[in-house]
């Protein structure tokens, strides 16, 4: 880590460079993805892995004590026949894939963490052939597991037995984009990034970013209700998502799929699909609000002594830089002061060159900052964002890494990374820290050798009960899939995990879509 | 309407007034209501209106076809008894009201459209309260309002025959407030205005405003997803609502008061009840996202010759004006060109002018602008807002207006207005179009000296059928209430109705919450 500090220019020199007549060079946001794509690490073979998802969870060496992330015993979904495979070669000609080497990519997560045994995957292009999917495996009662870019970290994206994959990635079409109002329409296979150069040559960009774009597909951003680097600026997508078209578990087919910023008539359907990951529904089409291209987008890296500065620099940060902030991002290491990435993006390359030259210049005259740089070029930015995810890549060199997604009151969130450094002791490797501080997002690291039972009893359910105590999320942004599933009451009453339950049962009364996910093994 | 030139500044020397070394005075955002508080046409008297609700709708002249809008016969509820008043005494001590003259203005909307015949006001004050009212009319059968302020447009806040009212109105607490996130918590019954006052003292503004907060409650806001003047700018209340705490039909307290930015644990629960105009649950609590106090707010007034003219302007000011745009409102009139209103706000009032400079000096250049007016104090931004409101006052000066909440493609929103006016030639006194250009919502007004049958059987459903052709939709920002609930086909197909319809037997089984609103009459 120290040598961030040789990469840094003297932050009184970036100064002299960020005087109020220079100006800024236009930059796109490139940033290189926090995880390769997908192929990079494919293909595994199973000798690899050599454990089923449920003993993966119940731990491969035996534990008789079954874990809270294990998985549930199968449901008596039905056996695919002979006749389920004639039936969709028929619907789905060329697109039926059975050959075990061509599935094993899609019964994976990308962490490596669990697999499934799936033995069918299926490739529709149309929604219709979504819906005869869907009406045919819930009329005989077989298992579903929608699956988009298989880039999620809780296990929610994989199938936990044999259920049916069923793919979008064929379904990549934009239907519309409308130049005036900035709403786009497209198939929900259709991956982020192509999304977001599509939208670059309009002029226009995509409400939400997240390392994994090269690989996501928009449809299962939605039904995870994905977060990403853009939010503090442009919001959730229950606020940019306007119209879903959803086909649910008995194959038919839900259009919502407006392509307006207001509409009251009657309850708004579309928002219950939205971070449900697939239990409810099989998304098939997606619009959403599109903001403006930046002209603008500057990076700075600062270092700050302690949480209270950063906190106060983030205060003086949204006070001074207002409407052009467009994240502000933390990362703590035992070894080295608080570090902040800030992203500015606007729409006049000079008047935002004026305002961050502004708050450095204060933030250097209140001693809140101690050193940093700026990027004005697209390069530089680049390599500002990558030493950034540098930090987060450099931390698998420990060994092994248990890894927590916490949303807390911004004030408590550098909290829980001291009590468990205080807690955990000599027992870990490292306790590190980083993510959004504008949106109260933790991303806690604990590193250690290898795998270690000992120490994973020694964090959980220590996270959970300190972050309930806090009234946090156990899951900021990656939801509960088949990992989390269980710990769900740490963040949310009886009561509303009971009407969850009532929601899926009214929506997918055999329960055949994305089984032993998201909700507790306990619901009635 | 002319008398707009003779009050307006040249824009050329108002150019000159916006010379970038100028600076402009911190203004609030101040506006006149749209609307005067309730009290300024109370009481009304019985004999004012003379008619039930029903016969309102079916006409008084005693019109033999009922229209989709009248109310249905009232549903087999249970009638309050003595043993009823008694338990609420004694639970409610001194807020039970039963006066006649005292329930009268709850018993009307205030367009005095539409009016109820409750014997029963409850006030309670807190959550638990709520909880014993509900409990205990789920188990008697007996059908209650929920009323905030009693502002909506559409008859959803008054009782249709002896519903209970059920009045948020004490529950006016502030819980908590984070200076450091933004982030408000307070009971529902706060009126939109006093949260505004408390937040701008802590130099934040709530993310909705509108003509009727002087009124309002946050918990009707939320009830009916209320949009405003400041959804361009901060998105609709699905985004920045963070949490809310609701009551359901029999009781049972639902918590879902996060105060988290990002929480992915399960379904969304609390975006079912936004919008939901109380038919699923009364929410007694509310968690908001608040973003900063702008330091700088200039409102500028443009006339453009053609729509045309206007939506290009609408692309110019989006481009150059970027992230400080905060409004971009249209009117226009059989008698004069469009008329545009125009507001910024940011934090650098130096950068905003000279943005507003640049933007104002190509739209001259291009000639897509002919006249208009800046307003760089807060006096004149005032005076500016409230010419955009005279004009909508003033329709009431012919009489009787039809009033139509649209939300359409942006560039779709005027041709309504002008095959509108096409259609109903001279049968109709003056069709006026204005609404948020930014958000493609337009509100149509066709005046008529008085009640005219004959012309609202010209306007609908004429109106909701070019809406449906164009896939908007017929209420955009007022809801379904009473009035509307039969038109929700022309928005939403079948399939998104009956789901709707099996939402509302879920959480209400016994549908006591304010029925005969939002949902069609015949749904299953």
């Amino acid at each position: 880590m120290a040598g961030i500090y040789q990469r840094t220019l003297n932050l009184r020199a970036a100064l002299r460079h960020l005087s109020p007549h220079s100006t800024f060079s236009s930059a796109a946001t490139v940033r290189h993805s926090l995880v390769g794509p997908r192929s990079s690490f494919l293909p595994i073979t199973t000798s690899q892995f050599g454990v089923c998802c449920r003993k993966l969870h119940t731990g491969a060496d035996g534990h008789k004590l079954r874990s809270p992330a294990a998985a549930p015993d199968r449901l008596p979904f039905s056996r695919i026949t002979q006749g389920d495979l004639d039936f969709f070669r028929k619907i789905l000609p060329g697109r039926v894939i059975t050959d075990p080497d061509l599935l094993e990519s899609s019964n994976v997560d990308w962490l490596k963490s669990v697999r499934g045994s799936s033995e069918l995957l299926l490739r529709p292009q149309t929604t219709e052939e979504v819906s005869q999917i869907l009406k045919y495996c819930n009329s005989r009662n077989l298992a579903v597991n929608p699956q988009g870019g298989n880039t999620g970290l809780v296990g929610g994206s994989v199938p936990v037995y044999d259920e049916i994959i069923l793919s979008t990635a064929l379904m990549n079409n934009i239907l519309t984009f409308d130049s005036i109002s900035g709403i786009l329409t497209c198939q929900a296979g259709c991956v982020l990034e192509n999304l977001s150069l599509y939208l670059e040559e309009k002029d226009y960009i995509m409400p939400l970013d997240l390392g994994a774009k090269g690989s996501c597909h928009i449809g299962g951003n939605v039904a995870t209700n994905a977060g990403g680097l853009r939010l503090l600026r442009y919001g959730s997508l229950h606020g940019t998502v306007l119209g879903l078209e959803v086909v649910l578990g008995d194959g038919q087919v839900l259009d919502c799929l407006a392509t307006l910023r207001k509409d009251n008539t009657g309850y708004d359907l579309k928002q219950l699909f939205i971070g449900s990951e697939g239990t409810l529904g099989v998304i098939t089409a997606v619009s959403i609000l599109c903001p403006r291209k930046p002209k603008s987008v500057n990076v700075v890296f600062l270092g700050c002594e302690t949480f209270e500065q950063l906190l106060k620099t983030f205060q003086l940060c949204r006070g001074m830089l207002g409407e052009i902030l467009s994240a502000y991002e933390f990362l703590d290491s035992e070894y080295c002061p608080f570090y902040v990435v800030i992203e500015t993006s606007g729409s006049d390359p000079k008047h935002d060159g004026e305002k961050l030259h502004n708050f450095l210049e204060e933030a250097m005259t209140s001693s809140l900052v101690t050193d940093g740089t700026v990027a004005t070029e697209d390069s530089k930015i680049k390599a500002l964002w990558s030493m950034r995810e540098r930090v987060t890549e450099a931390l698998t060199h420990d060994g092994f890494t248990y890894k927590y997604d916490i949303s807390l009151p911004v004030e408590k969130i550098y909290q829980l990374v001291t009590d468990m450094r205080e807690h955990l002791g000599d027992r870990a490797k490292s306790v590190v820290g980083y993510g959004h501080v504008g949106d109260g997002n933790l991303h806690l690291n604990v590193t250690s050798p290898a795998k270690d039972p000992a120490l994973l009893a020694a964090i959980e359910p220590f996270v959970y009960e300190w972050t309930a105590r806090c009234h946090g999320s156990i899951s900021a942004e990656h939801g509960l899939g088949l990992k989390k599933r269980n710990y769900i009451y740490y963040s949310k009453p009886s009561q509303a995990v009971a009407l969850m339950g009532n929601i899926k049962a009214m929506l997918d009364p055999k329960g055949i879509l994305n089984p032993y996910k998201t909700l507790p093994d306990n619901l009635k």
